[in-house]
């Protein structure tokens, strides 16, 4: 991880919404953090401020005793991490990590100076409250998903929402991306490549039948 | 549902956090509602402002398209409904059913009235962002429980976490709670009985053996 001080920080969106004051506030009490993909950004056991992305993607995922993972959600340029809120709030933040998949820039703002710009900026407050909700409907939407959704919908669906029909991923990780054990993916993509819908080869699954893949037709 | 008029109205513990000044400008903008166990208080598609619990007990669950069901969290004295915070943002509901467990008194603040609160009063503010992270916690909790847990662990905890040895509760509306199929609830309570560790009777479960069923003797 390497530290950055002699920039200006600065991070959109939220800056949109500061005066040249608070702006300044800001700058004297963040700090910037250029991370490769990899890192581990937050832990639940570290409150170091309020952490905004910058430019990047970071996951946020569970991981139980076992090891196994399930994603929750993905933050990008200018997102806030929610997790960082409970730190604001002095309450332990909630039991998730957080780690960059791509080159980071996150920015890290102290609490103190947070909360003095949060109490008198109504635009922040709306801000920090969109953040929450958009992530509470996020996990919400994660709950649909495993609770309601078999496997083989969530992982067609999974296939279908990536940019290209070519999709470099190992069973491992799509196992960690939808909560479900590597065996589980490593049948369901057999099943999907004997109906002709994806072809497979070491870390990698074309989609060769979109249609059919959408429509169920394994 | 039944409208009440009449009352001055008082949500602990928002009260507690008012100036004189706010808490009229509340009690000139809210309404008490007295609704009866069974009734569905929001549905995702009504924003009629800011929802508080002021007494009983409120279920917030998912319903799927074939009728599942899955509770997320439950709401008691005091608390906002994290649902109607997407009206304040002009944004929509998460998707989402309430209902009353219990009898229950709700009280809706209008949007603007509160909007105008939380605009100048810091203490407000925390209470929203605490509640918010509150409810994320909880909705994480059940994403590690689904994804990393068991059935059979779940429905031992479930048993385990109520108020008494005796539960009453048909298996449709355990298997409702923790978001599965009766038959699997059926079936996983008839192989707790085997182990000795319940009794079952019509709409009934009596926890025989709650150290067996904690250490999962079964």
């Amino acid at each position: 991880m390497k530290r950055e001080t002699h920039e200006t920080i600065t991070i959109p969106p939220l800056d949109s919404l500061l005066t040249d004051e608070e702006r300044s506030l800001v700058s004297s009490h963040a700090t910037a953090f250029d991370v490769t993909a990899g890192t581990i950004l937050f832990d639940s056991t570290s409150c170091k401020g309020i952490l905004w992305i910058v430019s990047g993607v970071v996951r946020v995922y569970m991981v139980s005793d076992e090891g196994r993972e399930i994603t929750l959600y993905r933050l990008r340029d200018g997102d806030l991490c929610p997790l960082s809120v409970s730190c604001l709030l002095g309450s332990m933040p909630l039991k998730a990590l957080v780690s960059a998949e791509t080159d980071t820039r996150v920015v890290t703002i102290s609490n103190d100076a947070f909360a003095r710009i949060h109490e008198r900026n109504a635009a922040v407050q709306r801000l920090m409250l969109s953040t929450m909700t958009a992530r509470l409907s996020d996990v919400m939407w994660v709950v649909d998903q495993v609770v309601f959704r078999g496997i083989d919908r969530r992982l067609a669906e999974y296939l279908l929402s990536r940019p290209s029909e070519l999709v470099y991923a190992t069973h491992e990780e799509i196992a960690a991306e939808l909560g479900t054990a590597r065996e589980v993916v490593s049948r369901m993509l057999k099943y999907f490549e004997k109906a002709g819908l994806v072809t497979l080869s070491r870390g990698r699954v074309r989609v060769v039948d979109a249609a059919g893949l959408r429509a169920g037709r394994a």
